[in-house]
């Protein structure tokens, strides 16, 4: 199939576009209405996630309703977990719940590596969406980084602080190791799948990033991260560990092509950080708030930052659930006309 | 009164100390055995800021049972709010909780500037734990940044984003800056007050000051932080702006003898950024979980970044409060017999 759109694949190779792509982290979800009729019919959220037929319909609304330039199919880091052996509940208004969680080397046995039929629903959404969307733009993959799921299965559940999954690598360092290098291999097993599937490019969201010290990140994440990069080819690969600036040099030497950047980080100096890497980002999602005035100027400041470099439009963080979509709107409109 | 053991002090003012003094944020807490009983004792978290007998005596137990170089005031960066007008509650393993928020330039008619005797029970403390130290060491007073007051005033809770009151700054910020002043003035009042009872020495806590893009942290954060420091003499003033790795260059320029640095930040740089501050942290609490063995070689290794720079050990973040008090030891002993 050919694709009609292929502006963020071309930017993610480090080609130069005629404009810049533009697509949000959590473009499908809460924002729209129309999500939010489908997501009440159904019992919850994890029905969503795995029913194809849904799942499909909610990874398409944004390209039809708010214009980007990518779909990133509906899911959530969290199915890792559960098809590792360690279940999920997500609970409303609280985030994700995990009623057992990995205290020691012995609850490892209860865990396995991923074979990649366990999360078949996801590959079946992935084709459903690549067939409807026709061609229209590419479809963006995706898995959680092996730290940041490693922190909710010892967690179990959000935290300020994840003290209990930072103790844990002080505390059990070997097991911390293993349980990272299953979760690795399990997730090269599921990307490469997904892949096979239709995904036209990969996102690895490490979302917990940021509360590790830099010695650990270099320990416990970024090898992990590396290693399922390094497995991935044919489509281009984005890694995005928030409020990692400390790790952003780093970035340079793994294996991928593009790096998304939160809202903190100076686009300049990224640029500087990493000369051979596509950036991603890095807009303030909280801008969306401002009156459409100022998300324009907002944006254009953005994109001069960003310069010539090759880069991929997008928020600093996924956008937030209770933003204007006419807002999402003007943003995405500010990207595909300005002039470079 | 001569004090003691200046160290602290004099480390603050930049002066050459024989060893380097350590505390550590939270050290009055539910760490120690001792504060949890006079805690249990009570009707709540509220009733041992409020009573100075109490908050005198748990601010003392660290000085005591762990041997720290400096006792800091129990109380809450919260109680400035509420002398303004705005009760927090503090809910059981949840956090504060504000039952009326700020959201328009309305709601700031039911707030006033603090003149000084809302907070008397602070004050009190203060001039009963400076009796009851009789020297032995420098008591610590301090208040909340105004940016993290307005945030938790805005938003009524904690918050993973604090998107409610990002988003006041984007869509009120005259309204905005009008309170950020109102809480610079108040704590102003409020810190020259501390000062006057017995505070010796002055933290400023910008506990969230890393989810304000580097633009907003320069508009809406720094200069009242900068409006406060600047109007206190006499006594040595830290800043903690935790996450605010973009703005630690600023920090040069404010009028603090001494910069906190949470556990993300190299030593290294932040010694190059801020040549004429002192610096002060920032183990990763979670070492503290760790062996007696691993906290020895990290304290030894942080010490060794931070060289003959003038240097006040802490953590970088406030101690966890399921750590084992007598790993807090090993990590006092640890600071106090290391050769430089």
């Amino acid at each position: 199939m050919q694709l009609k759109n292929d502006l963020i694949l071309r930017a993610a190779r480090g080609e130069a576009t005629e404009r810049t792509p533009v697509w949000l982290m959590r473009q499908a979800g809460r924002i729209l209405p129309e999500y939010r009729a489908v997501r009440n019919r159904l019992s919850g959220f994890k029905e969503l996630v795995e029913t194809p037929e849904l799942a499909a319909e909610v990874t398409i609304q944004p390209v039809d309703i708010l214009g980007v330039d990518a779909a990133i199919i509906f899911s959530d880091i969290l199915v890792m977990p559960e098809a590792m052996g360690l279940t999920y509940e997500m609970v409303e208004k609280r985030g994700p719940y995990f009623p057992q969680t990995i205290s020691t080397a012995r609850d490892l046995e209860a865990l396995h590596v991923v074979e990649g039929d366990e999360l078949s629903y996801v590959y079946d959404a992935i084709r459903l969406t690549k067939k409807e969307l026709n061609g229209r733009v590419p479809l963006i993959g995706f898995a959680g980084a092996p730290w940041t799921l490693l922190a909710y299965m010892v967690e179990g559940s959000g935290s300020k602080t994840f003290s209990k999954a930072r103790r844990f690598l002080y505390q059990q360092p070997e097991t911390a190791h293993k349980l990272l290098d299953m979760i690795a291999q399990s997730t090269i097993v599921y990307l490469k799948k997904q892949i096979e599937a239709g995904a036209d490019m990969i996102q690895l969201f490490d979302s917990w990033a940021g509360i590790l010290n830099p010695v650990h990140y270099a320990q416990f994440s970024l090898p992990y991260i590396e290693k399922i990069a390094s497995q991935l080819s044919g489509v281009p690969v984005t890694v995005f560990a928030k409020d990692a600036w400390f790790a952003l040099k780093d970035m340079q030497d793994v294996s991928c092509r593009t790096v998304g950047l939160d809202w903190n980080v100076d686009p300049e100096e990224a640029r500087k950080l990493l000369p051979n890497k596509t950036l991603q980002g890095n807009l303030d999602p909280c801008v969306l708030y401002a009156s459409p005035e100022t998300i324009r100027k907002e944006t254009a400041t953005m994109l001069d930052r960003f310069g010539n470099h090759p880069h991929i439009a997008n928020l600093g963080h996924g956008v937030y659930p209770d933003t204007d979509p006419d807002h999402v709107k003007v943003f995405i409109e500010a990207v595909k006309s300005h002039k470079k």
